[in-house]
């Protein structure tokens, strides 16, 4: 059968065979611990919940506008106002079905076959997918824990040849969970600035922070293309809704691609995450916030305890980073002794990129902190 | 700014700016008669409303798996045996984010940069749009009243050079409505074949149809892909639901295409649609079908009796395709012309592609009987 060309170079998620085979073992009555999951563990904030309920009463069924409902527009400006006390044109923002189809929408207007994006490794997998998707070149930018998994202002130079289309970072990162900082996002601006490309910040895990709060890339600059989403902070995977704020004349090539690429975000997702910023949701995502400071706080000295490298504490997001050369030098393989032996699933580094991911395996704590307190007894029971 | 080449190639729906043009006159006073929208006038069915709340208080609120809840897949597949009398394995079955991420999948997996994709003109302008943003090219097969708008076997022959990775043909299709028969469907999956690329049947608008029932093209083989929607027959345009069935060599790229490009349709849409297929909900669905029908046994006469050009009676959608060069030489001109002097709001046929488009509009009776006289008398008015 006659396949694209791209299609070699598109990987699947080398999870999803380990969670396969957890799903066989649990169907066979073996307990498996799930730390390899990338979403929250709560079901969505029931306020949310409660304004599905309203608008499935009230009818809202049918298409909204391509960029989204002019209300949740707006309501994410203001609250770009009331969190980061930055002002933003809801004109500039676009609601997307998933933070995934921001990205595909964003690198569809901007990257041309054969061009160049910048991206870190390790590095959310699907990054690298959607420039091959549109045959560009994904530029492997190798980060680890020395920089705190940040690429260098120097690196991020001397890798912007021509012609380079774009950089893609993300903070909070998956899988590192590190944090971009102003005067890091002001230099990477300046150089794609001056290499007439476009700086891209994927902010998906913004709110899921453990001690400062969050820069936005918005308060640097009107120029920077934002990506966000409701999936993770919000805790509405599910719901498939995200959003991207762009430069004002970037608006009307990415309408023009959302009308051609989904027409629209699902309409009750719309609907219900008008209630996301309400200050009675807010109260509920905070509480969890801090029950995702809680586990992170338990399962890092634990896992560094049992000999697990993770020299940095992570800043974000709801995943650990972590070198486990002191056990293995093949961490797929060792991924899934851990599941056979010992009913504990993680993620191996190949889901991140190239760079060494042998050596690496991500834990994510969307899990209960007594199922990370079992998980880490029975991985000691292994491991030491 | 730098914008990728692909950019000027992908066009807007030209009928966006009549839509946002009625909607100001509308906000002024007046009254607009709407026949230019793409979608049911109903709200959702109850029961799958019903469903809908059901598994909002059951909290399904996370990822499903990137091909579909396992049991909508059989679901689907239970619905070709019960109304077509077709088998097809639920692995063959992936569940999408509407018909737009269906078509999206299949052509990035075949398209390769270059590759012509041969489309009806006129047909659904997205699909050349997709083309393109994969870098194939689309190649126009026109057809007229004359074949009932459907590209004539030695037509497709002919345009079969190569590298030709597919034909692309729907059925119903958009805008004409006309139909396609096993017979013909076998001729082109016989070019395709031996050409060695693919059909793919967009069915989106099956079940609405008014004469013979619609054959699917999986009845003809198992080779084709077909994609199909919950958006116009089940009402669930908002809810962002589709499917497609594809040869099951082709499902292991598709999945892993689906992981990376939107993750998983929306999870509460999956849940609601288990009940589209029941008793219950097909009851309702026939009813509105039979609405549908007599609109257009309304509209149809009606139209012609104006001097609208509409040959052969389309066999189903919601759609007239009207021939109006009794009235004008630039049918954008004229859809402009009706919206300001009538207030009744139509689509050009600019929209669907460049096959003499000045000549055409399209009509949609996704409005009641009573809205649809209205704007025939005030059709009648400036038009007699």
């Amino acid at each position: 059968m006659a396949i694209a060309r791209r299609m070699p170079l598109i990987q699947p998620f080398h999870v999803m065979a380990l969670l396969a085979r957890a799903r066989e073992l649990e169907a066979a009555g073996r307990s498996i611990i799930h730390m390899e999951i990338g979403e929250p563990d709560f079901v969505t904030p029931q306020p949310v919940i409660d304004a599905g309920h309203a608008a499935l009463r009230a009818g809202h069924t049918h298409y909204t506008p391509a960029t989204g409902l002019p209300a949740l527009r707006r309501r994410i400006a203001v609250f770009y106002r009331e969190r980061y006390d930055v002002e933003v044109d809801p004109a500039r923002v676009v609601v997307t079905p998933g933070a995934s189809a921001g990205l595909q929408l964003v690198l569809a207007a901007l990257i041309d076959p054969g061009a160049r994006v910048l991206l870190t490794d390790p590095g959310y997998p699907c990054n690298r997918n959607f420039v091959y998707l549109f045959g560009g070149e994904p530029v492997s930018l190798p980060v680890d824990a020395t920089s705190a998994y940040r690429p260098g202002v120097q690196q991020v130079r001397e890798n912007w040849t021509a012609p380079t289309a774009a950089l893609l970072v993300a903070s909070p990162s998956n899988p590192t969970g590190s944090l971009l900082d102003a005067a890091t996002l002001r230099d990477y601006l300046a150089i794609a600035r001056a290499g007439d490309g476009r700086l891209i910040v994927d902010e998906i895990y913004h709110g899921l922070v453990y001690g400062e709060p969050a820069v936005t890339a918005l308060s640097v600059s009107d120029e920077i293309v934002v990506i966000n989403s409701f999936s993770k902070y919000f805790g509405m995977t599910g719901w498939r809704l995200g959003w991207l704020v762009a430069p004002r004349a970037l608006i009307p090539e990415l309408d023009k691609l959302a009308q051609n690429l989904y027409l629209a975000a699902p309409t009750l997702s719309q609907h219900a995450a008008l209630c996301a910023f309400e200050p009675e949701t807010i109260a509920i995502l905070e509480a969890r916030r801090a029950i995702f400071h809680q586990r992170r706080d338990f399962l890092l000295p634990a896992l560094r305890e049992l000999g697990f490298g993770i020299p940095a504490t992570p800043d974000g997001a709801f995943y650990l980073y972590a070198d486990c050369s002191r056990f293995t030098t093949d961490s797929y393989a060792f991924s899934q002794r851990l599941l056979e032996e010992t009913g504990v699933a993680i993620t191996p580094g190949i889901d991140f990129g190239n760079n060494n991911p042998q050596r690496y395996v991500r834990f994510a704590y969307t899990t209960s902190l007594e199922n990370l307190a079992e998980g880490v007894r029975r991985l000691r029971a292994i491991l030491d």
